[in-house]
């Protein structure tokens, strides 16, 4: 497992008694440039929900909420579920109890302080989520004020230990369709539960292989010959002593990529009996003779009221998912300001990593596209914590919150991803280890792509919502309206056909490179790039498919089906944007003017790297001259070198101590090391026994035959 | 761990008593089209050694050989080592020995078997490597005669597990700047190994932590005050009972992300001495008075030799992340042909996955170029085969064939990486079951980007002889030639600068979308636009470093790394034009017509895939103009679904048994999943006790009052 690379750049041999050694300070920002002020910075990063997270993070810092490795399967498990108990007896989720309860209903709170979880173990921070984020919460937000008496103080507690039994084996992220059944007996006023074949398992539950006493279970509700589609069910599964109840099977997910500290497993019912009233009955009640009533007739609109709670879990993941980049951005980059190899800029001293122009190219975008995502998710849980609080709670207010979680958490989980594996990646055999914390991160972070509704699934949501948006924004202008509008899209087509030669940029550009790289840096044109990037995409898809409306289901879907690519990518340039503004008003909220200057070229760094990215399409727009996609890409190259020596800076605004970060080549190993190497070469160099480089002795044999023949 | 996407388009609920139900065969070509004769294509897939192939994938079948989930580090590196000890026994990799050894001498089928180890366990497969591909290799590389009779048999044997004892924590891809010395004590006719300080402790070996009895370690060579460069030496480092011996000192580099079946530890050296006879002295040896002679003068070139046996583990990563690739596309295409969900161009039967345009957009492209990589990989082999038998063994053979490993390793590791991620997600919570392969294929491939050579590293190597060839070429021409250049150059430059008007493409275009569509397809400009772009980026790096020439190497050096982003890009240039050319090549190999048509529509799939990644570029180098570049996303949008009937004969091509697929959803457990949910569907249809949707009866109701309104 070893054997590295035999060449690099450049192939000076350092003489040995010269060996390269890390001398000289880490590059800081020179004096009178503009410096962050890092408190001040950490405690806008830390945001409205600031004492909760500071609370969270001490109790993160404890080793005994921390992962340790090399468990099995059955070892972690069992360590997490303490874990969830000490959590239990801290009464750490009782800020999210309503009133009614005894709590302070502080949603907002509830999910900042889960969010640090993932910094101790993301097991735990998973368990939690399934016990208190789903179980609990389905109690709460579907039952009724019986129910909450009867379920919900245990369920806090961790005496019942719960599953949220939604996902079935057939079926996902569509739970439209899930095939549970839980049909009424007036005879005997209970619910009986059905799973009618082996795809109808409930599957991927935390706490259902071992630990769940209770499930709240999705199935469909019959009564009197009527399915009424999917409701919630309270279904005891175990007894006291975690023997499975009568008709209730279980199975083990066994390991899995990551997570493993949580007992996932599948459940599943032979015409399992419990009583009527276990139904949790806010959106949808049976009488006991069987007849089924709800607040809201329509079958759609109630399913999707129903699994409106759902939004939280999506929230929490976007949270932990900057949080985890975050983590890994701190210890990749204190890495790279500390670690040394190859000599570039001297032949004498190796250079630190991160001034080396392609390291710098791999973590600053990541860098930026962290720092968008915090800003992005900090107003992402102010929207929920206005709804959930009841105090914005409109269906309006729902819709976008919903909108705006699936937009960023499919974003936030991506950039989480590929940024541990970028920063694993660079920081080579090291970020393989373990103890250096990106593999485990990475591990267990993978899941959060798929699970708590699948990205890909998520991003349709969103660009349904889009095009919906579209057609009613369409209808809503009158004839004059409709005229304009169409006059700008005749506009629109022409300027893409006829590239750029109409365009007012170029115009303004007149040929000065230097003038129009500095309006690519400019708010506003990265703003206008980007919002009608967001607009058109939505556009081009809405009339492609205007060929679809009157046409057959199938025939609708299949049009639909061929420019699923397009409305996916319409989706997330709407997520770009929607971070790129939130970027930009928190920027806007700071008074410091150093922190301001250099988070700025942070922000350009992030908008000139997402319009890069897609810059064929630009180009191919017309919305980008040729001249400025060049200028841009030198452009970012330039941010870069302006950003480096604020990147320890950048990365110790998150506040993160050394019980968070944990992985050794982040607190100091490498430094002490070198420091080490460095002594032994100078104590070498001032003693007489150093050896000469036998390199050394041909160039002085070369050089003294080159005098020879010149003298002769 | 549940909790799905609410919504998702379209929102049609089924009727309970029609609930989505798969039906109708998965998609197959239509008759008269052209289909792939799969047996013939497995066994040019094959390839030279398939006999070899054949023996290993028998092998890997076992049982006994493959992983088992759920393992304590120690329980699994245990098993692996008992594994090690089957495959000595077999004596799986005498093939490498040579004549003198008793052996066939046969490097190519070597390597190719040790490739397909990577599908019982790629703990396995880097544990021989070690073993055999380093610590036996350099004996038999590095070492004379002498050597080899006393070591190579008891390291084929594993009668002694060896370390490779290269790497030191404070350089991993930098060997020149290794810190242990190895100096010559004339007096006792001795080595003295030391390691001077904590970042010279060796690193990341195999076998290092437990297993290793002997190791080749790498130290500078010191003889009558003299540093002579880094030399390999053997030095037993563990007792008979595995203690270790006086003076070496190792530690357990403990969990990793993956690959946890290998003992990777660290080695340290207090004055550790061994007979003079322990160096390997191929390349450089020192006579019992302590002189030093070599056959190769130059210290820089000798260094380069003595690493050159280093592209043996380079070589077989490469085809094994071609086998990893294959193996998780296996997986996911054909679960995604029997995974149905959603309905999407049926209202009643829901869509296998790969009917959904977005999946096939993210396997196929995948699909594509792993095609490649296994042609370009077979090509790669040969010419390691060349070397390393001696029939080819010129110094410009081995540059080439370095430089052909050093650019299809990073390009093939990547792509596994990438590919099995993707695969991961593409299968949701299925694909996070440690049953169905993709995350420990994940976890354990994941080190394989940045060992055997840092993938950036190595793309560098390959960038600067890029640099090299375009500069010698330009030497090498005359006085006529380089008019001739010049004249080139600036008509380049002032296409660039006035994209597209003067291009003979558009000319030939005239705005006939489809002509300009059939011609993207054809092999001639996908070649140009490769070969153009590979040549292009080397020049404009070339030409960026002109101004280098002549400065002091610190300058030089600074303004290299000023292009450190663009050379590394030139370098993938170069490597997509390679694994294009290869693949290519390949389908030109094959007789059938059916075959060769399917796979042309393949290579064009993966070649527009290669432009459109870097569309931007071509775009404004103005060698793609704006109507070609729209058409271009459109002809790879329609080669998705011209491609979609042959997903499953091109996966069943790489001629992968049950016994190394495992996974249960690609071995039927979903489609006997869907037949049983379809089966009782049917029942319940044709009993009297079906439930009706609520939604349904809304429906019914809406349309009588419709009808009593039109009545009244």
């Amino acid at each position: 497992m070893t054997a590295p690379a035999a060449r690099a750049l450049p192939d000076t041999l350092p003489a040995a008694g010269t060996s390269p050694t890390p001398t000289g300070p880490i590059p800081v920002p020179p004096p009178g440039s503009p410096r962050i002020d890092v408190p001040a910075l950490t405690e806008v990063l830390l945001g409205s929900w600031a004492e909760v997270r500071r609370a969270a993070r001490d109790r993160v810092a404890r080793p005994e909420l921390q992962r340790v490795e090399d468990l099995t399967v059955a070892q972690h498990r069992e360590r997490v579920f303490t874990q969830m108990q000490l959590l239990a007896d801290e009464g750490v989720s009782r800020i999210m109890l309503p009133e009614s309860l005894g709590g302070p209903n502080d949603n907002g709170g509830n999910l900042a302080g889960f969010e640090e979880l993932v910094m101790a173990d993301p097991s735990l921070q998973i368990k939690a989520g399934v016990q208190w984020g789903l179980f609990t919460s389905a109690i709460l937000q579907l039952g009724s004020r019986e129910h909450h008496e009867r379920w919900i103080e245990d369920a806090m507690s961790l005496r019942t230990p719960g599953a949220f039994a939604m996902t079935e084996i057939g079926h996902g992220s569509d739970v439209q369709s899930l095939a549970t059944t839980a049909t009424y007996d007036a005879e005997t006023e209970e619910w009986v539960l059905n799973t009618p074949f082996r795809a109808a398992w409930k599957d991927y539950l935390g706490n259902a292989a071992i630990h769940a006493r209770a499930a709240t279970v999705f199935a469909r509700l019959i009564t009197q010959g009527v399915d009424h589609g999917v409701h919630c069910f309270y279904v005891p599964v175990r007894d006291a002593d975690g023997a499975l109840l009568p008709g209730i099977s279980s199975e083990d997910d066994g390991p899995k990529g990551g997570l493993n500290g949580i007992d996932n497993g599948r459940l599943a019912f032979d015409h399992v009996r419990v009583p009527r009233t276990n139904l949790l009955n806010r959106y949808g009640d049976v009488a006991a003779d069987g007849t089924y009533t709800s607040p809201i007739e329509s079958p759609g609109r109630r399913f999707f009221t129903m699994l409106g709670t759902l939004v939280q879990g999506r929230v929490s993941l976007d949270g932990s998912a900057i949080r985890a980049s975050q983590l890994a951005l701190e210890i990749a980059i204190r890495y790279a300001t500390q670690r040394r190899q190859f000599t570039g800029a001297s032949p004498t001293q190796e250079t630190v990593l991160l001034d080396y122009q392609s390291h710098l190219a791999r973590l600053l975008p990541k860098l930026a596209a962290t720092y968008a995502g915090a800003f992005a998710h900090e107003e992402l849980l102010h929207a929920f914590d206005d709804v959930f609080s009841g105090r914005g709670d409109t269906p309006e207010a729902r819709e976008d919150l919903e909108t705006l979680a699936a937009a960023l958490k499919p974003t936030s989980t991506r950039l989480a991803l590929d940024t541990i594996q970028e920063c694993r990646e660079a920081c080579g055999g090291q970020g393989f280890l373990a103890e250096n914390r990106f593999v485990g991160l990475h591990h267990d972070l993978d899941v959060y792509a798929t699970f708590e509704g699948d990205n890909t699934v998520l991003l349709q949501l969103v660009g349904k919502r889009l095009l919906a948006d579209y057609t009613s924004d369409l209808k809503a202008i009158d004839a004059a309206g409709i005229g304009r509008f169409i006059a700008q899209r005749a506009e629109a087509l022409s300027r893409r056909h006829t590239p750029w030669n109409r365009l007012v940029q170029n115009a303004s550009d007149a040929g000065s490179a230097r003038r129009s790289s500095q309006s690519l840096r400019s708010a506003e044109f990265q703003e206008a790039m980007l919002t009608e990037r967001a607009r058109l995409k939505v556009e081009e898809v809405a009339l492609a498919l205007r060929s679809a409306s009157g046409k057959a289901p199938d025939e609708a879907a299949a049009i639909l089906n061929k420019h699923q690519v397009e409305l996916l990518d319409a989706s997330r340039a709407h997520a770009d944007l929607v971070r790129w503004r939130a970027f930009t008003a928190g920027i806007e909220g700071i008074a410091d003017e150093g922190t301001r200057a250099v988070l700025t070229d942070l922000r350009d760094l992030f908008g000139l790297t997402l319009i890069e990215d897609d810059l064929a399409w630009f180009l191919l727009d017309g919305m980008i001259s040729a001249q400025r996609g060049r200028a841009l890409k030198k452009d970012v190259l330039r941010l870069l070198w302006r950003l480096r020596p604020h990147a320890l800076d950048l990365v110790d605004a998150f506040g993160l101590e050394p019980a968070h970060v944990r992985a050794p080549i982040a607190l100091g190993a490498e430094h002490e090391r070198q420091e080490e190497a460095a002594a032994y070469f100078r104590r070498l160099r001032a003693s007489a026994d150093a050896p000469v480089s036998e390199k050394a002795l041909h160039r002085a044999r070369r050089d003294e035959e080159r005098r020879a023949r010149s003298r002769s």
